[in-house]
C-alpha cells in the first residue's frame, strides 16, 4: 500500500520548493478544494518551513456549488466577488508565489445539474487569472491532489481503498516522487522539451496540422510565435514550474486561423463538470460547431462567454515519452490529461508564446482557458511552412525534428 | 442514534431564516472551518433557497495555522491579509447577510504550540469585526456546527461516534431543534430575556457586583447603559438573532471601572488555542494581572493586543432558566459556555448598549473581543445604585428583580 502520508509530504516539499520556488519572506496564495486538506496543510508546513510570510489559503468546495447551481436563480449565475478578483491582483502586486491543488474533489457533486449553468460558474477561475500569468509577476505551480471521490472516477471497479492506492501510485510515478531527487529529474526533462521547443521555434512553421480519426486541423501561427516547455521566469527572474507534471511543448496561435474539425481523445472536467466525446469545428479561427455526447452545453455556456472564448489560446504538442501517455489512463484532470497527449485550448493566450510586441496584440483574450486533448498515438502533426511542403513532426507519437 | 444529516437540515434552516434572516437577493457571507462541511453546505443551500444572490464561503483551517505558529517567523504572527478586512468592509457595505460556524473544529491541532505564539493570530477574527457589528449594516447569526474532533473533547470518556452523538443532542437540545417550530421557540425565550433587560435598564445601577467563591468583582456601567437580549435590529429595519443559542442579557460596561478579581468557571477555546483555570485581577478598569492552569500567555497576549484589548467591552448576566447550564457540561465553545454563566468579555464594546451619543464615545475600542465565564449558580450578582443600598439581581442563578 502506498503511504499517502509520505508520499503527500514528498509531493508538496516538490511544488514549493521546485516548481512554484516560494522564496523567504513570500506571501503565498494557496487555492485548493475541500477533500484535498492533506496536501493543503503540507503545502503550507513547506512554505512557512521556506520562510513563507503568509500562506492564504482559499478554499472551493464543489457541493456548495451545487446549491448554487440547484437553486440560485438564473440571473446571478455569472456573479463573482470583487474581492476575489482584488485578491489575485493583490498576489500580484504582491509578487507572491501562487500554489493550485487540481483533480475533481468530488466528481459527483454536480450530478444532475443543467449543463448550462454549470457552464456559467467557473470559479475559481478568475476573469484577470491570464492576465496576471501574462503580467509573469507571480511564481506558481499547478499540482494534483488525489481524493478518494477522484479515484473512483478514475478506477470505478476497484474498491474505494484500492482505487486511492492505485491514484497515488499513479500520480507518484507521473510526478516523478518515485524518483531519489524528483526536481532533478524534472530539470533533466524539462531540458529536452525546452530542446524541442528551441527546434519547433527555429523552423517558423506558418500552421501546424494535426490528423488523425476524427480531426483533421490546421492552426495558424503568428510570425513570432514562439515554443517552450513550461518552464517560465518572473519578472523579478524567479525560474518556477507551472505544472507538475508537464510533458507538453507549447506555442501561441494565431486565433485568426484555425480550419477543420477535432474530435477529442480524452474526457474533460472543467470547474465540476463532465463533458465527454467533445467535437468542435473551426472556420475561421472561430468555433462553429459543438458536440458532444455528454455536457456539451457546458462547453457551449463556456465558448459563448466572449469574444476570445471561441477562439484558441493554445497550441501543445505531446510525444509519447512522458509518463502519462503511457498508463493510458484516462484521469478526468487537465493536469494530467493535457501532459498524455497532443491538446488546444479555447480562451486566453500567454504572451510568452510570441516574441514581438506586434504579434503580442494579437494573442487571443479571454476570460476563459479551456485545454482539451486531441492528441494520440494515432495523429500526425505536420508543420506547415511559409512555402514548400509539409514537415512530419510527430508520427506514432515520436518527435521528428 | 441522533440523525445528523436532519439536524444538520433544521439547524441550517433556523440559523439562515430565524437567526441571520437572510433576504431575496442579499450576499450571504459565511465563516467556516474544515470539519463542519455538512453544516455549511446546509447553510448554502437554505440560502440559495431564500434568494441569496451569492453564498460567500470562506473557511478556516486550524491544522493550516498549527503549520504558521509552528514554523513562521515571530515577526509575521500577527500578519493579516488585507483582502480579509477588505471583505468584512464589503459585506458592510452590501449590506449582507453574515453566518458563522463556530465549536472548536480539531482542539488537537494546537497541541505542543506556544501559546504566546498562538495568541498572536486571532483569526478569523479580524481588527473590524467589532466595527462592523457596531454598525449595524448586517444581519448576523454565529451557530454550533459539531465534528468529531469537538465531541470527543466534550465526552472524552465515550467512543468517538457515541461521543458526536452526545455532542449532536446537547446542539439540538439547546439550539431547541427539539421543538415542532424552532423559531417560535427562541421568539418566546427572546421575549422573556427582552423583559429582564428592561427591568434593568429601568433601574439605571451605577455599577454590577458579582461575588461568590474565587471572584469578587464590581463594574462601573456608563450613565446611559441599556440592556439587551440577543435580538438585534439593522439600520435597514430587519430584525435578526446574533447568536443560536442565547440566554443571556448583556450591557456595555465604563472601561474605566472595574475593580476586583475573578476565577472563571468554565475553560475557554479561544482561536484554536485553550486557556483553563483563568484569574484575572482588576483596578481602574484595566486588567492588572493574568493568571491560568494552562495558556495564561494566550490571554497575556491578547490582552496587550491594543489599549483596549485590558479593558471591559460587555458584561452579561445569565439565569438558570436557559437550556445549557443546567447540562453541566463545558463545551470548550464561548458561544455555548458564555450561556451557561454570567460573563465578561475583554475587548470591544457593543454600541447599542449605550443610549446616548456621550456614551458612546466611551465604548471600549479594540480588535479583540474574548468572553470568558465567571458566573455559576453559587455567584451572587447586585445592581450597585448611585445611592441606596446594593438590589440583588441573581441568587442561586434565580431573578430577584
Amino acid at each position: 500500500m502506498a503511504d499517502h502520508a509520505e508520499l503527500t509530504r514528498r509531493l508538496a516539499d516538490l511544488v514549493v520548493g521546485y516548481g512554484a520556488n516560494v522564496q523567504p519572506g513570500q506571501i503565498v496564495g494557496v487555492t485548493t478544494y475541500t477533500g484535498k486538506e492533506a496536501l493543503t496543510r503540507e503545502v503550507a508546513r513547506a512554505a512557512y518551513q521556506r520562510g513563507a510570510r503568509w500562506v492564504d489559503v482559499l478554499t472551493f468546495d464543489p457541493w456548495v456549488k451545487r446549491q448554487r447551481l440547484a437553486y440560485a436563480d438564473e440571473s446571478t449565475l455569472d456573479y463573482v466577488p470583487g474581492w476575489m478578483v482584488d485578491r489575485l491582483e493583490w498576489l500580484s502586486d504582491e509578487h507572491a508565489a501562487r500554489v493550485t491543488l487540481t483533480g475533481p474533489a468530488a466528481p459527483e457533486a454536480l450530478d444532475g445539474i443543467d449543463p448550462a449553468r454549470a457552464g456559467r460558474d467557473l470559479l475559481p477561475y478568475l476573469r484577470n487569472t491570464g492576465d496576471v500569468i501574462n503580467r509573469s509577476t507571480t511564481n506558481w505551480c499547478v499540482a494534483p491532489a488525489p481524493t478518494p471521490g477522484w479515484a473512483s472516477l478514475v478506477y470505478p471497479d476497484l474498491d474505494p481503498d484500492e482505487a486511492l492506492d492505485r491514484l497515488w501510485d499513479a500520480i507518484a510515478h507521473v510526478c516523478r516522487l518515485d524518483e531519489d531527487d524528483p526536481a532533478a529529474a524534472w530539470q533533466q526533462r524539462a531540458g529536452t522539451l525546452e530542446g524541442v521547443a528551441a527546434r519547433l521555434t527555429g523552423r517558423r512553421f506558418d500552421a501546424i496540422r494535426l490528423h488523425g480519426p476524427g480531426t483533421d486541423l490546421t492552426v495558424g501561427l503568428l510570425p513570432s510565435s514562439t515554443w517552450h516547455a513550461a518552464d517560465f521566469t518572473t519578472v523579478d527572474g524567479l525560474r518556477h514550474f507551472p505544472n507538475i507534471p508537464s510533458e507538453e511543448t507549447f506555442t501561441t496561435p494565431d486565433p485568426a486561423r484555425a480550419e477543420g474539425h477535432v474530435t477529442a481523445t480524452r474526457p474533460l472536467e472543467v470547474y465540476g463538470a463532465m463533458i465527454d466525446g467533445i467535437r468542435v469545428e473551426f472556420s475561421g479561427g472561430k468555433v462553429t460547431r459543438i458536440d458532444a455526447d455528454r455536457g456539451a452545453d457546458t462547453l457551449r455556456s463556456i465558448a459563448a462567454k466572449d469574444e476570445g472564448s471561441a477562439r484558441l489560446g493554445e497550441l501543445a504538442l505531446v510525444d509519447k515519452e512522458g509518463r502519462i501517455g503511457p498508463l493510458g489512463t484516462t484521469f478526468y484532470e487537465t493536469l494530467l490529461d493535457e501532459n498524455a497527449a497532443s491538446h488546444i485550448a479555447l480562451g486566453n493566450g500567454y504572451e510568452l508564446g510570441v516574441g514581438e510586441d506586434a504579434d503580442r496584440a494579437k494573442v487571443n483574450q479571454s476570460q476563459v482557458h479551456v485545454d482539451f486533448m486531441i492528441g494520440s498515438p494515432e495523429l500526425d502533426v505536420d508543420g506547415i511552412p511559409s512555402a514548400g511542403e509539409p514537415v512530419p513532426l510527430l508520427r506514432g507519437g515520436a518527435w521528428q525534428l
